[in-house]
């Protein structure tokens, strides 16, 4: 784990307590991409697959984190906030719940900076997938705003 | 709290170990109308407000909820699952989480019961929402499949 990694999953633990019982890491940051995983094991529902809230909160943090980490890199400060949602479940998922989020095509994190400076806020959208076997299985996508 | 509510009660915690950590309780259930409610301190975020992913988790089992038991009441032996969903965080939530379900506009029970007797599968809106200050806080729609 590099130190912007180690970071982010400090953050995340100590603001967001129920990101310590779905027991959330982060497994990788390139810089466009940010993956978080967590076990399926305290993640369960009633039929032995990972629950809906859970699946949901590994990828709605996943695009936080991304957004938190790349402005951290570009020295801005701001407040990140989830503001729309749409999720697809597409497959159950039986093992690790792994969440992978980047803009979503069309989206400029320059372009949405520049607003936040000029008028002190800006809405970003990202896309975040759960993979199980290859296959999509939950399709996420988050519209967050940024603002002082 | 009545039996239906404490049976429901048992099966979320039983069923679904998050929703111990979230704190989720069966507030309320009227027949149409599931409440679910959880406190704010196992759910806060880094503004000290609800989590984004707990209000949905709060939310999505309200739906969920309510099909168990308006199915199980028609003796209806189904598997629930959310399928699709669309969420709006309106204003933060500073309070104990408390979502609201019922069936979507236009949406009917008996006529999707019909169809998944007919064909083992059937699809049925649901809406949630959390209210905070008497202001609506978070909008959310759910489309959840019955099947075999």
């Amino acid at each position: 784990m590099d130190a912007a990694e180690a970071f982010l999953q400090g953050v995340l633990h100590a603001e967001i307590p129920l990101t310590r019982s779905i027991g959330i890491r982060v497994a990788d940051y390139t810089g466009d991409i940010l993956t978080l995983a967590a076990p399926l094991e305290p993640n369960t529902n009633h039929k032995s697959t990972a629950f809906g809230g859970s699946l949901y909160s590994v990828a709605v943090l996943s695009g936080w984190g991304l957004l938190y980490l790349r402005l951290r890199e570009l020295d801005v400060s701001a407040h990140i906030v989830i503001h729309e949602t749409q999720v697809r479940y597409l497959r159950p998922v039986t093992g690790e719940l792994v969440a992978t989020a980047r803009l979503a095509p069309g989206e400029s994190l320059g372009r949405a900076v520049k607003l936040f400076q000029r008028r002190g806020r800006a809405r970003i959208g990202l896309d975040a997938q759960i993979i199980q076997d290859g296959e999509p299985a939950v399709a996420f996508h988050g519209a967050y705003v940024i603002h002082r």
